[in-house]
């Protein structure tokens, strides 16, 4: 019973994850409160992200490109002479690197896996991840000495960085250094809360 | 460090009620993960809301209008001739009509105050209501008969309801009826969580 | 592992409704720092409690009871020559009684159900309820015109409220007035977010 | 106007930590629908626990002792010549030692500080703290040659583990080697829900 233009807009909220009709509504009907101008604004950054993003042709991180779409792109962290080429770290997504990046301890290069995969671990799933593209990546580059697998330490993270590691062992030169992050209390971690493997993990590295 | 277009996006996103950095970054990156198709009907979407919608000039429910923006437009409740013209049912705002025709039980008429006076009682925002609009509809209608307050059960829609009702009293003939929603247990309650003041409502309102 | 009088103690705490383990031992350690005195004031309330209460034997309240066990005996309201004896309250629990108190606008007598058949409705349940009591109850008492079925407004409640209006029907005479609490908008419900069934009521019961 | 033994029982039950009235009234009448043997128990559990409950004299673990109070008593761990007398665990509380326990891999001794100081960091809160038998108890022995403080990563533990390292500095030979728990990804950890710090202890900690 309402108007089209706002069931539309409600429809269109109602797709992005994890939101319900009625929140979906409640964005629609503050946007319609908006001027003119600021709607058209948010149309327009929709638009833009619908043209002018592309992904970096090396690591995949996402980019912004405005031009032609047939070339090869390359992101800053990849063409940046200051980065450190002999190591590689790889994450499952964009906010990812962001996360890396922002620790400030980090000045290697990325390899951006792509979340299509990590839900759940079917093989197709897994082909649609960049690893073979990784591979390709690392064997054409002599520099590369060591690989960060930095999945989530959740079980699909974990699955899958045991997959990684698998892979890489059976593809590339033994004196490839492969690790992964280290384990033990996250800032907050209350011993008679933490769960006994990363407890014993923290001790294991104690220091 | 986030590419622009991402990061407009996520800027747009995180003007919604409600939604933080975290979920705005969320929902930017599902969208530039769906296909141009889909981010044009988003884009679509958004600008037919800010094109093609009016409110009726009766009852200032939003209504869609695709043409001229000058003349008087009526919504389909105002237009019907099947409706009860001797009732008129205050509503703060427009998903409140929903809820009220949700219940099949009305088939009176609507008079919709609007969002943007109701979070703080100051005469401003008092101001900002369709209030005189309201008692020049009720004094030019010989038909009304009846005017149910339909706010809220919180302090603010008692605060604005009590306000309404002197309004009222004070510019309407006598013979106009003022009447509230019944107060009572809601579906849920249960009697050991009840406030005094609902249960003592739902005693003298037992029947 | 730990020792056995906090083990102990752990698993009684771990009885109490929705106490799960980890509460159990919160509450177990912050008693083993009490003081002597404290632990000992702790388990003389629970054999207080265990030896000094009783039920009315006409309402089926909880009383407090020092003497000997097998006298019948009254609550206070049931005494008391001041409160209206031509109505009865039927509620499941004593803390329902204390809401219902607590409103200052009842005067009238109680009848407590008793909770052990409301949470599945089978026969044997049911049962368990001080059902026939109040049947007696009423059919010995000329003074008696009203009857208030106030259950709560839960699946649960309602259910139970049709049963017992059903059999008070078939076994009170006809002049016996029977009511529930009203029905309607609770303190703080929102338009918006009420189900159809409550809004509805609210509607018929506005005033 | 509860009656008192219930309103006792509930008064008790208040004082236990995070339960409020509404969960203390819970708690209560459940008890009270107990046969009065299970109350009997509970009773009893409170008053053994006030009663047959004492500290190890060494690492300050609570631990049951049945006889006269005035010996000096060690507990299951301290005694156990299996242990590993060369390495010392320094925790919060008892629940602590059994989550180092849980995970099977430390087989040295303990040292429970208390809780009583560990909320809030001032002088005669740490005063009370287990710090002055720690450093008596490390320099008597010969054996010790590693301290691990395992407090939790929350910002007091912190700060307590800081201040016990420096007075550990400050009192011990310097061959006495003082660690802490590793720092990393807990068990769950998505990486671009991480805290800087954690992240930045994960990538330096890698392997």
């Amino acid at each position: 019973m309402l108007p089209k233009p706002i069931q539309n807009l409600i429809d269109q909220f109602t797709k992005l994850p994890s939101v319900g009709p009625r929140q979906a509504a409640r964005f629609a009907f503050y946007l319609i409160k908006q001027s003119k101008l600021n709607l058209d604004d948010f149309a327009k950054a929709i638009i833009d992200a619908s043209k002018n993003l592309n992904q970096c042709s090396l690591c995949f991180r996402i980019i912004e490109c405005q031009n032609d779409k047939k070339n090869k792109y390359l992101c800053s962290i990849c063409k940046n002479p200051q980065r450190d080429k002999s190591i590689i770290c790889i994450v499952e997504k964009d906010t990812d690197v962001e996360a890396v990046e922002n620790t400030g301890r980090y000045n290697g290069l990325y390899h951006v896996l792509g979340e299509s995969g990590l839900k759940e671990f079917s093989k197709p799933n897994i082909e649609n991840l960049h690893l073979k593209d990784l591979i390709k990546r690392i064997k054409n580059s002599h520099e590369i000495k060591e690989i960060i697998i930095a999945t989530s330490a959740t079980t699909e993270g974990d699955t899958l960085a045991l997959y990684i590691a698998q892979l890489l062992k059976k593809n590339l030169p033994a004196n490839k250094q492969i690790t992964r992050l280290g384990r033990g209390l996250s800032t907050g971690s209350e011993l008679e809360y933490m769960d006994e493997e990363t407890l014993s993990q923290a001790l294991l590295g104690r220091k």
